[in-house]
């Protein structure tokens, strides 16, 4: 297989198509971005499986320019419940090893898409644990220094790099937590939500995990955002970043409790700026000392493990 | 005040009006249920605070036959989200001292109601905890012997019965979060429901909490629902039981850790039949002697409380 090949040999189209958006970049043999399509064409919209229609029908515009470009996808497009299952990689996995798992699928039109395979950590109990994209943005950070990484979202991973490979990683599911709670629970009726972030308010539901010094528990933090509303010492519209607090808290707090962090430690966050600056926010709560790694990384990753491919 | 006059002197109506239902119990003097009316007119669906109309809409059939008998409320309906906001009664408390702190209220149709005071305990950090309507169901189990009692529920409560008063309770989120995650996480496109619990699925999710020895923590556990399901270990069937083990075994973890239980304690779960036997089944998994309530402890109570109110 050449990627180079095809209608046009310097181009390469990134597919980042997740759960509930489709983000496609265009881009040149140096990694820059020629043009983007992003849509709310997430894979839980896609029905009847019609993934390479949809594909067809918005990437067309590049086609017509183009020609037939090669498509690398990374994500949740490549998993169960997406277009095609790629496999999962054992850690510990470097950029030449999720190369080698690659599966390359031929689209109707002629062109083809190469779908990445993830990641899995066997060590992990009572499951196998397992990611799909955050493997390229830990791949686009950089696997050369050793580093504890953060990649919040829905399900929130922590990771490390250990001589050039990811060796382990686990996943809270924080996000899916926060969003679920928010939306449907007691929550969804009282909240008022606010456009920014209210940080004393994300600030005091932190210092509720903090001063239980662990172990309380997260259903009954839970619990103490109404109470707080009842106590009228949460007004309506603090109640979303409390409970954003208490839940992003209680990830660090069970981190350290698994033995991802303790005090002083260093941490690399990764993820799109808002959602990076909250857990920034977060693990200076916990006295650790934060990066930010670049917004771009999933791209940069997929480019580096494009890089890594045999050519046939 | 006089609960004994209006239209017909020996009957009184219990009205169990909760977020999601509706319940009225026709009752004589001794306790015995004449008649019922069960509907889904849950305080949640009430519109433009039309709590007055329902009742009368819902309970004129009793009008039409007995005259006006008098009202008595407990839980939610007397909440800030209802139709009346009764006080809160401080713990350590009993029948006698919620009696002391209702709220009658006369109706448009000459009839009154009378709301009973939740209650409120102030040694809960960071803020005081509170129940509306679980004090009813404690009085009605009885206070005269000291007792662990666990009220399952949306809101789940930890109590503790002392020297004939409700000294001191907790709440866990554990309905909500089990609920939430269940309809709207990453769960409700998976997972296959099945009207009766899969007992195995539940025992591997407590399992999944007790080999923890406690405090790894519920962000990572419910993960493990789809880990789970990826390594083909928990089937579509399967993963509604096996989340509620984790989500209702962590509630048994976190009361551990605040010192609610230890092994070979006794407790005493007062709820209705299939989520009191789904508790006794996770108490018994966390070596805990269990005995169950009775199902009509509410309207027991709510007699009891009535029969400490004083004649005005």
């Amino acid at each position: 297989m050449d990627l180079q090949s095809g209608g046009n040999g310097s181009l390469r189209i990134v597919l980042d198509w997740g759960t509930t958006s489709f983000r496609a970049f265009l881009v040149d043999h140096s990694g820059t971005i020629l043009d983007r399509v992003e849509t709310a064409d997430g894979i839980r919209t896609v029905v009847d499986r019609r993934f390479a229609d949809i594909v067809a029908c918005l990437l067309a515009p590049w086609r017509d320019v183009h020609g037939s470009v090669p498509i690398l996808a990374a994500g949740m497009i490549g998993s169960r419940n997406g277009w095609f299952e790629a496999p999962y990689v054992a850690t510990p996995a470097d950029a030449r090893d999720l190369a080698a798992a690659v599966r390359t699928e031929s689209l109707q039109n002629g062109g083809t898409i190469t779908f990445f395979p993830g990641l899995i950590d066997r060590t992990a109990r009572p499951f196998p644990d397992v990611m799909r994209g955050e493997e390229t943005q830990l791949v686009g950070l950089g696997l050369e220094r050793d580093a504890t990484v953060i990649l919040p979202g829905t399900h929130s991973k922590w990771a490390r790099i250990e001589g050039g490979r990811i060796t382990r990683f686990r996943t809270f599911a924080t996000g899916e937590v926060f969003a679920t709670l928010a939306d449907h629970s007691f929550l969804a009726n009282v909240a008022n939500r606010s456009a920014e972030p209210n940080w004393r308010a994300f600030a005091r539901g932190l210092d509720v995990v903090r001063a239980e010094n662990g172990c309380a528990g997260l259903l009954s933090r839970i619990f103490t955002v109404r109470t707080g509303w009842l106590a009228s010492a949460i007004d309506a519209g603090e109640m979303i970043d409390y409970l954003s607090g208490i839940v992003v808290g209680s990830e660090f707090a069970e981190a350290a409790a698994q033995g991802w962090h303790a005090d002083g430690d260093a941490v690399i966050v990764v993820g799109d700026k808002d959602i990076a600056e909250i857990y920034r926010v977060a693990a200076e709560g916990f006295r650790l000392s934060v990066a930010l790694g670049p917004e771009n990384a999933a791209l940069v990753g997929c480019l580096r493990i494009a890089a890594e491919l045999p050519r046939l």
